[in-house]
Protein backbone atom coordinates (compact mmCIF):
# COMPACT_ATOMS: atom_id res chain seq x y z
CA UNK A 1 0.00 0.00 0.00
CA UNK A 2 1.34 3.56 -1.10
CA UNK A 3 1.72 5.54 1.89
CA UNK A 4 2.60 9.52 2.27
CA UNK A 5 4.98 10.67 -0.37
CA UNK A 6 8.10 11.18 1.15
CA UNK A 7 8.60 14.79 2.27
CA UNK A 8 5.29 14.86 3.89
CA UNK A 9 6.61 11.92 6.37
CA UNK A 10 9.63 14.02 6.96
CA UNK A 11 7.83 17.06 7.77
CA UNK A 12 5.40 14.82 9.89
CA UNK A 13 8.75 13.58 11.80
CA UNK A 14 10.29 16.60 12.15
CA UNK A 15 6.36 18.46 13.69
CA UNK A 16 6.19 15.47 16.15
CA UNK A 17 9.06 16.33 17.98
CA UNK A 18 7.92 19.60 19.19
CA UNK A 19 5.94 19.59 22.70
CA UNK A 20 2.11 19.16 22.67
CA UNK A 21 2.36 17.92 19.06
CA UNK A 22 1.66 14.38 18.59
CA UNK A 23 1.64 12.19 15.67
CA UNK A 24 -1.89 12.66 14.30
CA UNK A 25 -1.65 16.30 14.61
CA UNK A 26 1.83 16.67 13.11
CA UNK A 27 0.51 14.45 10.28
CA UNK A 28 -2.32 16.72 10.19
CA UNK A 29 -0.32 20.01 10.13
CA UNK A 30 2.02 18.54 7.59
CA UNK A 31 -1.01 17.81 5.17
CA UNK A 32 -2.26 21.23 5.48
CA UNK A 33 1.38 22.92 4.92
CA UNK A 34 1.85 20.80 1.32
CA UNK A 35 -1.86 22.56 0.23
CA UNK A 36 -1.29 25.48 1.22
CA UNK A 37 0.87 28.47 -0.71
CA UNK A 38 4.07 28.59 -1.30
CA UNK A 39 4.90 32.14 0.28
CA UNK A 40 3.34 31.24 3.75
CA UNK A 41 5.50 28.28 4.18
CA UNK A 42 8.53 29.82 3.31
CA UNK A 43 7.49 32.82 5.64
CA UNK A 44 7.20 29.97 8.23
CA UNK A 45 10.53 28.36 7.47
CA UNK A 46 12.32 31.36 7.54
CA UNK A 47 10.82 32.81 11.14
CA UNK A 48 12.15 29.46 12.35
CA UNK A 49 15.67 29.37 11.40
CA UNK A 50 15.65 33.79 12.25
CA UNK A 51 14.30 33.31 15.61
CA UNK A 52 16.43 30.28 16.80
CA UNK A 53 19.80 31.86 14.71
CA UNK A 54 19.06 35.65 15.91
CA UNK A 55 17.57 35.08 19.72
CA UNK A 56 20.47 33.86 22.53
CA UNK A 57 20.53 33.61 26.10
CA UNK A 58 21.47 37.06 27.71
CA UNK A 59 25.16 36.38 29.06
CA UNK A 60 24.83 38.48 32.16
CA UNK A 61 20.97 37.04 33.13
CA UNK A 62 20.56 34.78 31.18
CA UNK A 63 16.91 35.89 29.62
CA UNK A 64 16.33 35.62 25.73
CA UNK A 65 17.36 38.59 23.75
CA UNK A 66 18.79 39.98 20.07
CA UNK A 67 21.28 41.86 21.85
CA UNK A 68 23.48 40.81 24.73
CA UNK A 69 23.52 42.51 27.33
CA UNK A 70 19.63 42.13 26.76
CA UNK A 71 16.92 45.18 27.51
CA UNK A 72 16.48 43.82 31.44
CA UNK A 73 20.60 44.06 32.19
CA UNK A 74 21.01 47.46 30.33
CA UNK A 75 17.29 49.24 31.03
CA UNK A 76 18.19 52.68 33.41
CA UNK A 77 14.53 52.71 34.50
CA UNK A 78 14.85 49.78 36.12
CA UNK A 79 15.78 48.98 39.68
CA UNK A 80 19.50 47.44 39.93
CA UNK A 81 19.14 46.97 43.69
CA UNK A 82 16.65 44.41 42.89
CA UNK A 83 16.97 41.08 41.31
CA UNK A 84 14.18 38.45 41.04
CA UNK A 85 15.54 34.33 40.47
CA UNK A 86 13.68 32.46 38.36
CA UNK A 87 13.94 28.60 37.03
CA UNK A 88 13.66 29.47 33.08
CA UNK A 89 13.63 31.96 30.79
CA UNK A 90 10.01 32.15 30.05
CA UNK A 91 9.53 32.71 33.55
CA UNK A 92 10.31 36.25 33.26
CA UNK A 93 7.77 36.70 30.67
CA UNK A 94 5.11 35.69 33.61
CA UNK A 95 6.81 37.93 36.10
CA UNK A 96 6.57 40.67 33.30
CA UNK A 97 3.15 40.29 33.23
CA UNK A 98 2.31 40.44 36.53
CA UNK A 99 3.21 44.41 35.79
CA UNK A 100 4.87 44.23 39.76
CA UNK A 101 8.05 44.02 38.89
CA UNK A 102 10.17 46.99 37.81
CA UNK A 103 13.63 45.46 39.02
CA UNK A 104 16.45 42.71 37.17
CA UNK A 105 16.37 39.14 36.41
CA UNK A 106 18.72 36.02 36.59
CA UNK A 107 17.68 32.87 35.32
CA UNK A 108 18.64 29.99 37.50
CA UNK A 109 18.27 27.20 34.40
CA UNK A 110 16.83 24.54 36.44
CA UNK A 111 16.48 23.63 40.04
CA UNK A 112 18.22 21.22 42.20
CA UNK A 113 17.04 18.39 41.22
CA UNK A 114 19.57 14.94 42.51
CA UNK A 115 17.26 12.53 41.39
CA UNK A 116 16.97 13.93 37.73
CA UNK A 117 21.27 14.23 38.30
CA UNK A 118 21.22 18.24 38.52
CA UNK A 119 23.60 19.55 41.02
CA UNK A 120 24.03 23.39 42.35
CA UNK A 121 26.82 23.28 40.14
CA UNK A 122 24.65 22.69 37.12
CA UNK A 123 23.25 25.89 37.67
CA UNK A 124 23.73 29.66 37.50
CA UNK A 125 24.83 29.88 40.72
CA UNK A 126 28.03 30.68 40.12
CA UNK A 127 27.39 33.59 37.67
CA UNK A 128 24.60 34.71 40.48
CA UNK A 129 27.39 35.27 43.18
CA UNK A 130 29.46 37.12 40.77
CA UNK A 131 26.46 39.37 39.87
CA UNK A 132 26.03 40.14 43.79
CA UNK A 133 29.50 41.36 43.98
CA UNK A 134 29.83 43.57 40.91
CA UNK A 135 26.27 45.01 41.00
CA UNK A 136 24.79 46.89 43.63
CA UNK A 137 21.73 44.02 44.80
CA UNK A 138 20.25 44.61 48.13
CA UNK A 139 17.42 41.77 47.62
CA UNK A 140 17.09 38.88 45.56
CA UNK A 141 13.88 37.36 45.30
CA UNK A 142 13.40 33.56 45.15
CA UNK A 143 10.54 33.43 42.44
CA UNK A 144 10.77 29.30 41.89
CA UNK A 145 8.20 26.98 41.82
CA UNK A 146 6.41 25.46 44.79
CA UNK A 147 6.73 22.21 44.46
CA UNK A 148 9.61 19.96 46.22
CA UNK A 149 12.73 20.52 44.12
CA UNK A 150 11.59 24.62 43.65
CA UNK A 151 11.20 24.78 47.79
CA UNK A 152 14.42 22.60 48.02
CA UNK A 153 16.39 25.01 45.82
CA UNK A 154 14.74 28.27 47.67
CA UNK A 155 16.47 27.24 50.73
CA UNK A 156 19.62 26.05 49.11
CA UNK A 157 19.83 29.25 47.94
CA UNK A 158 18.67 30.91 50.96
CA UNK A 159 21.16 29.37 53.02
CA UNK A 160 23.95 29.56 50.11
CA UNK A 161 23.56 33.64 50.20
CA UNK A 162 22.72 34.05 53.47
CA UNK A 163 25.99 35.17 54.25
CA UNK A 164 26.37 38.14 51.77
CA UNK A 165 24.15 40.56 53.85
CA UNK A 166 21.64 40.83 51.33
CA UNK A 167 17.98 40.62 51.68
CA UNK A 168 16.93 36.72 50.49
CA UNK A 169 13.07 36.42 49.69
CA UNK A 170 10.37 34.56 48.21
CA UNK A 171 7.03 34.56 46.37
CA UNK A 172 3.95 34.98 49.23
CA UNK A 173 1.88 31.30 48.82
CA UNK A 174 -1.62 31.48 48.95
CA UNK A 175 -5.00 31.36 47.55
CA UNK A 176 -4.78 31.92 44.05
CA UNK A 177 -6.43 35.49 42.27
CA UNK A 178 -10.52 34.68 41.70
CA UNK A 179 -10.61 31.24 43.41
CA UNK A 180 -12.86 30.31 46.58
CA UNK A 181 -11.90 28.06 49.48
CA UNK A 182 -13.31 25.05 48.02
CA UNK A 183 -10.91 24.65 45.15
CA UNK A 184 -8.14 25.28 47.23
CA UNK A 185 -5.92 22.14 48.33
CA UNK A 186 -4.65 21.81 51.93
CA UNK A 187 -1.44 22.77 51.52
CA UNK A 188 -2.30 25.94 49.42
CA UNK A 189 -4.74 26.34 52.41
CA UNK A 190 -2.43 25.66 55.09
CA UNK A 191 0.17 28.25 53.54
CA UNK A 192 -2.72 30.97 53.03
CA UNK A 193 -3.24 30.63 56.45
CA UNK A 194 0.30 30.57 57.71
CA UNK A 195 1.03 33.68 55.76
CA UNK A 196 -2.01 35.52 56.34
CA UNK A 197 -2.12 39.49 56.92
CA UNK A 198 -3.63 42.02 58.90
CA UNK A 199 -6.28 43.96 57.02
CA UNK B 1 7.32 46.62 29.90
CA UNK B 2 9.91 45.00 27.19
CA UNK B 3 8.22 42.03 25.26
CA UNK B 4 9.47 38.79 23.88
CA UNK B 5 12.26 39.61 21.03
CA UNK B 6 10.77 40.52 17.67
CA UNK B 7 11.74 37.51 15.68
CA UNK B 8 9.97 35.14 18.38
CA UNK B 9 6.64 37.16 18.18
CA UNK B 10 7.22 36.96 14.00
CA UNK B 11 7.68 32.75 14.86
CA UNK B 12 5.05 33.08 17.19
CA UNK B 13 2.60 34.96 14.36
CA UNK B 14 3.84 32.48 11.67
CA UNK B 15 2.84 29.31 13.88
CA UNK B 16 -0.96 30.65 14.59
CA UNK B 17 -1.59 30.68 11.31
CA UNK B 18 -1.24 27.02 11.53
CA UNK B 19 -4.88 25.38 11.95
CA UNK B 20 -5.28 24.09 15.32
CA UNK B 21 -2.83 26.09 16.54
CA UNK B 22 -3.98 29.06 18.88
CA UNK B 23 -1.89 32.02 20.18
CA UNK B 24 -1.00 30.53 23.50
CA UNK B 25 0.48 27.13 21.77
CA UNK B 26 2.38 29.24 19.16
CA UNK B 27 3.89 30.93 21.55
CA UNK B 28 4.76 28.13 23.99
CA UNK B 29 5.71 26.64 20.68
CA UNK B 30 8.13 29.56 19.98
CA UNK B 31 9.42 29.59 23.21
CA UNK B 32 10.52 26.45 22.82
CA UNK B 33 12.13 26.38 19.59
CA UNK B 34 14.54 29.69 19.96
CA UNK B 35 15.72 27.12 22.87
CA UNK B 36 16.04 24.38 21.05
CA UNK B 37 19.27 22.90 18.98
CA UNK B 38 19.93 24.68 15.98
CA UNK B 39 20.14 21.72 14.10
CA UNK B 40 16.23 20.28 14.26
CA UNK B 41 15.29 23.56 13.58
CA UNK B 42 17.03 23.68 10.63
CA UNK B 43 16.00 20.05 9.70
CA UNK B 44 12.43 21.43 10.51
CA UNK B 45 12.68 24.44 8.46
CA UNK B 46 14.20 22.33 5.91
CA UNK B 47 10.98 19.96 5.85
CA UNK B 48 8.64 22.65 5.81
CA UNK B 49 9.85 24.05 2.33
CA UNK B 50 10.85 20.91 1.04
CA UNK B 51 7.24 19.44 1.70
CA UNK B 52 6.25 22.10 -0.21
CA UNK B 53 8.76 22.68 -2.84
CA UNK B 54 8.60 18.61 -3.91
CA UNK B 55 4.92 17.55 -3.52
CA UNK B 56 2.66 18.80 -5.82
CA UNK B 57 -1.00 17.51 -7.07
CA UNK B 58 -1.27 14.50 -9.46
CA UNK B 59 -2.02 15.91 -12.68
CA UNK B 60 -4.04 12.88 -13.30
CA UNK B 61 -5.95 11.85 -9.90
CA UNK B 62 -5.18 14.71 -8.29
CA UNK B 63 -3.17 12.93 -4.95
CA UNK B 64 -0.44 14.36 -3.35
CA UNK B 65 2.94 12.98 -4.92
CA UNK B 66 5.98 13.53 -5.87
CA UNK B 67 5.99 12.15 -9.29
CA UNK B 68 3.29 12.95 -12.16
CA UNK B 69 1.56 11.32 -12.40
CA UNK B 70 1.56 9.28 -8.88
CA UNK B 71 1.96 6.18 -8.14
CA UNK B 72 -1.80 5.52 -8.05
CA UNK B 73 -2.10 6.15 -11.64
CA UNK B 74 0.85 4.21 -12.69
CA UNK B 75 1.30 1.32 -10.54
CA UNK B 76 -0.06 -1.54 -12.91
CA UNK B 77 -1.19 -4.10 -9.57
CA UNK B 78 -4.11 -1.92 -9.51
CA UNK B 79 -7.38 -2.49 -11.12
CA UNK B 80 -8.10 0.26 -13.73
CA UNK B 81 -11.49 -0.99 -13.82
CA UNK B 82 -12.38 0.92 -10.70
CA UNK B 83 -12.44 4.10 -9.33
CA UNK B 84 -12.45 6.02 -6.26
CA UNK B 85 -13.91 9.60 -6.39
CA UNK B 86 -12.69 11.06 -2.72
CA UNK B 87 -13.44 14.80 -2.04
CA UNK B 88 -9.35 15.77 -0.49
CA UNK B 89 -6.56 14.33 -1.39
CA UNK B 90 -6.71 13.21 2.20
CA UNK B 91 -9.58 11.31 1.98
CA UNK B 92 -6.99 8.84 -0.22
CA UNK B 93 -5.18 8.32 3.10
CA UNK B 94 -7.96 7.10 4.88
CA UNK B 95 -9.50 4.64 2.10
CA UNK B 96 -5.71 3.35 1.77
CA UNK B 97 -5.53 2.41 5.27
CA UNK B 98 -8.72 0.70 5.44
CA UNK B 99 -7.08 -1.97 2.76
CA UNK B 100 -10.23 -2.38 1.20
CA UNK B 101 -9.58 -0.87 -2.10
CA UNK B 102 -7.16 -2.04 -5.27
CA UNK B 103 -7.97 0.65 -7.95
CA UNK B 104 -7.21 4.06 -8.80
CA UNK B 105 -8.63 7.43 -7.23
CA UNK B 106 -10.04 10.62 -8.20
CA UNK B 107 -9.93 13.38 -5.84
CA UNK B 108 -12.75 15.80 -6.54
CA UNK B 109 -11.29 18.89 -4.37
CA UNK B 110 -14.46 19.98 -3.07
CA UNK B 111 -17.78 19.02 -3.04
CA UNK B 112 -20.83 21.06 -4.46
CA UNK B 113 -22.21 23.58 -2.27
CA UNK B 114 -24.06 26.89 -3.76
CA UNK B 115 -24.09 28.58 -0.39
CA UNK B 116 -20.10 28.84 -0.48
CA UNK B 117 -20.11 29.44 -4.03
CA UNK B 118 -19.04 26.11 -5.36
CA UNK B 119 -20.93 25.13 -8.47
CA UNK B 120 -19.55 21.84 -9.95
CA UNK B 121 -17.84 23.43 -12.62
CA UNK B 122 -15.17 24.69 -9.47
CA UNK B 123 -14.81 20.72 -9.23
CA UNK B 124 -12.65 18.46 -10.94
CA UNK B 125 -15.28 16.90 -12.61
CA UNK B 126 -14.57 17.68 -16.54
CA UNK B 127 -11.55 15.93 -16.23
CA UNK B 128 -13.13 12.93 -14.33
CA UNK B 129 -15.13 12.70 -17.71
CA UNK B 130 -12.15 12.37 -19.44
CA UNK B 131 -10.87 9.60 -17.86
CA UNK B 132 -13.95 7.96 -18.15
CA UNK B 133 -13.31 8.52 -22.07
CA UNK B 134 -9.39 7.69 -22.24
CA UNK B 135 -9.10 4.93 -19.23
CA UNK B 136 -11.22 1.49 -19.38
CA UNK B 137 -12.99 2.33 -16.16
CA UNK B 138 -16.35 0.35 -15.28
CA UNK B 139 -17.21 1.32 -12.08
CA UNK B 140 -16.60 4.70 -10.00
CA UNK B 141 -17.49 4.55 -6.23
CA UNK B 142 -18.51 7.67 -4.85
CA UNK B 143 -16.60 7.88 -1.35
CA UNK B 144 -18.03 11.42 -0.28
CA UNK B 145 -18.98 12.81 3.12
CA UNK B 146 -22.66 11.55 4.52
CA UNK B 147 -23.61 15.02 5.16
CA UNK B 148 -26.18 16.86 3.33
CA UNK B 149 -23.51 18.39 0.81
CA UNK B 150 -21.73 15.04 0.83
CA UNK B 151 -24.73 13.69 -0.43
CA UNK B 152 -26.10 16.12 -3.06
CA UNK B 153 -22.95 16.23 -4.79
CA UNK B 154 -23.30 12.20 -5.13
CA UNK B 155 -26.83 12.57 -6.55
CA UNK B 156 -25.37 15.05 -8.98
CA UNK B 157 -22.63 13.09 -10.14
CA UNK B 158 -24.59 9.92 -9.94
CA UNK B 159 -27.31 11.25 -12.58
CA UNK B 160 -24.36 13.42 -14.88
CA UNK B 161 -22.40 10.21 -15.03
CA UNK B 162 -25.28 7.55 -15.72
CA UNK B 163 -25.62 8.15 -19.57
CA UNK B 164 -22.10 6.50 -19.56
CA UNK B 165 -23.01 3.38 -19.00
CA UNK B 166 -20.62 2.85 -16.28
CA UNK B 167 -21.84 1.61 -12.87
CA UNK B 168 -22.02 4.21 -10.25
CA UNK B 169 -22.01 2.97 -6.50
CA UNK B 170 -21.40 4.64 -3.23
CA UNK B 171 -19.98 3.53 -0.16
CA UNK B 172 -22.37 2.09 2.56
CA UNK B 173 -24.25 3.51 5.60
CA UNK B 174 -24.99 2.25 8.89
CA UNK B 175 -23.12 1.40 12.37
CA UNK B 176 -20.01 2.52 12.75
CA UNK B 177 -17.49 -0.75 13.51
CA UNK B 178 -17.26 -1.01 17.02
CA UNK B 179 -20.09 0.61 18.20
CA UNK B 180 -23.58 -0.03 19.88
CA UNK B 181 -27.30 1.11 18.88
CA UNK B 182 -27.11 3.38 21.80
CA UNK B 183 -24.20 5.41 20.49
CA UNK B 184 -25.95 5.66 16.79
CA UNK B 185 -28.13 8.87 15.76
CA UNK B 186 -31.58 8.03 14.52
CA UNK B 187 -30.37 8.77 10.99
CA UNK B 188 -27.59 6.22 11.11
CA UNK B 189 -29.72 3.66 12.02
CA UNK B 190 -32.52 4.61 9.92
CA UNK B 191 -29.66 4.41 7.54
CA UNK B 192 -28.18 0.70 8.78
CA UNK B 193 -32.01 -0.70 8.56
CA UNK B 194 -32.51 0.27 4.68
CA UNK B 195 -29.36 -1.16 4.04
CA UNK B 196 -29.37 -4.30 5.90
CA UNK B 197 -28.42 -7.61 4.19
CA UNK B 198 -28.95 -10.96 4.33
CA UNK B 199 -26.73 -12.99 6.69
Amino acid sequence: MPSLPEPIQQLTAALSSLPGIGPRSAERLALHIVQSDAASVHALATALTNARERVHACSVCGALTETDPCGFCTDPRRDSHLLCLVEKPTDILSVEKSGSFRGRFHVLGGRISPLNGVDPEDLRIAELEKRLETEPIQEVILALGTDVEGDATSHYLAKRLSSRGIKVTRLARGLPAGSGLDFADEMTLARALEGRSVL
